[in-house]
């Protein structure tokens, strides 16, 4: 069963010049990590993994690595602010969005359209938008790096390279122009 | 040269059923973990630690393992809300002071008390009030085991143990009667 | 450059229900691990990581994983008997071959052929028996896993499994029938 | 119940000038440790932990720290020449004596006499001779390291310290002369 994957609904991204989207990204191979700042899985193993994974594929065109803080519970002590401390001592280098807070229940909005089951939770996106992995829990770097491996070969180069997509300006990889913020 | 430990300040206690202070401590050998929840040294390393060293000696009548949070960056990021979740998460079990905020500088009022050089920092107090250790950085769990099971021993045993002291009811160890909040 | 792997020459094997030899793996992408018993960076580090991927492509047609046991130094003291313990006290269940001793020097057969500069070095062979990776000393597992996806994913999948090569009877993955020795 | 240290028997010894016996040792708490070279929780565990304990009381003149090669297994695999590339490889520096074969069964003479069930055991004898602790498996550092610094402190240190005891040529501790070889 082919499962295209929703748009992000983001409030605030870190380690981005401009906005981040699916959309904006077609085309390339995309790991997305979400996870919350005062989760122990996240922080002993998942994070520093993403990180690792960020400065693999940081000057690979066809891979992006992103971070999406997806607070479920102990909102109050988990807001843009403290998240940015978190991102500066924690050295992560990754484009980080916050995942939009919903009206009306404690889950936010994109974490509930992928139907996340809690963090930290590895989601990878084929170059045509497809969810190819969607795993809950830690996962091991060696079976992540072949699946990722893997996928990355089989995929086609992003045919053509934007200026703003070329370089990884201010520590972070900007998406394409024209995408939708 | 003799150094006798400055009491603590502390705006509010975690895990303690009521204040703690180091005059309500005299006559037990205090190991004072003082760390900052967004200090990725103290997460990996000395937190852990802690909570190790606090379930080793939790019912040692002669021993206290008492956490301060000592914030001296990022504020706002580490309030007393973030830090009750962070608690929660990392189950941490040991009874936790927030440093008294300073009104005219950022280093909060303990911390400069001691003249803590950081976070991680471990200081070790003896029965009759004396600083024996005072480390800044990652401790070896061997090297401190060693220092710690040698001063329990030369440690007289205290004299009497009071009825609030006896036990360490809510997962946390009170202080003897009388002691000043 | 392309270089081409020379052919193995091993004096026993370990966990194989019969000699396998490169040629008899052409068409798989070959993982060919060289370490020694007594070598620490090998036990700690780089023999769990090959049993781990032995267990990750166990039932995989188009890959396969061998260790070889390059003695260079110390042979009295890492002879057959003493591999044959190690292999069963660590439970390494991928085939393990003895690089075969000089007559005239220190370095085996094998590891010469190779020109490795030591242990532990990893060997990656792609499915035309072409060297694609070959590295001294420690790998990472996130960087090796997406090397290898990225050279099993582009290589075609073999043509033809003989029956003896679908099942991995005893542990270990006997090589296709017909293979030289 | 007190139970004094039997004496050791062992046939080779690696890292000592001199021949070491519990009997010379009198005096000083002795951490004896029990391993074998093909046992993994011993390489990755016990081992350094054996190797850390002998770096920190390398000076102190009340603590001997000591290995004892307890071969009950694979005796052919793990020979006293395998045991020499074993230790120089390891870089392990603190005195190990090779268990003294039995005549009649696997279990080796002093593994026999202390009743140890397999390797990595740790003992530790108190300066009167008596053992104070037996433990199989492994142990953490923290635990171990409370309860030695507690022995040594209570400990009376050794009255006279001879010459040949002072000083730790060649890289390990000889025993106070005198003691039976």
């Amino acid at each position: 069963m082919t499962v295209f994957a929703p748009e992000l609904a983001v409030s605030r991204w870190f380690n981005a010049a401009r906005p981040l989207s699916l959309a904006g990204l077609r085309g390339k191979t995309v790991v997305l990590h979400a996870f919350q700042m005062l989760c122990p899985g996240c922080v002993m193993h998942a994070l520093p993994q993403t990180e690792r994974l960020h400065r693999l594929f940081m000057n690979h065109p066809g891979v992006a690595v992103i971070g999406l803080h997806t607070v479920f519970e102990h909102h109050a002590a988990m807001t843009p602010v403290s998240l940015e401390a978190f991102i500066h001592e924690y050295r992560l280098s990754f484009p980080i969005g916050v995942d939009q807070a919903s009206d009306n229940e404690a889950i936010p909005v994109t974490m509930r359209r992928f139907g996340m089951r809690g963090t930290p939770t590895t989601i990878i996106i084929d170059p045509a938008g497809r969810i190819v992995e969607h795993a809950f829990g830690q996962e091991e770097d060696l079976a992540l790096g072949v699946l990722l491996g893997s996928l990355i070969a089989r995929a086609p180069m992003p045919d053509a390279i934007s200026a703003s997509d070329a370089g990884c300006a201010e520590g972070a990889c900007p998406a394409p122009t024209g995408e939708a913020a």
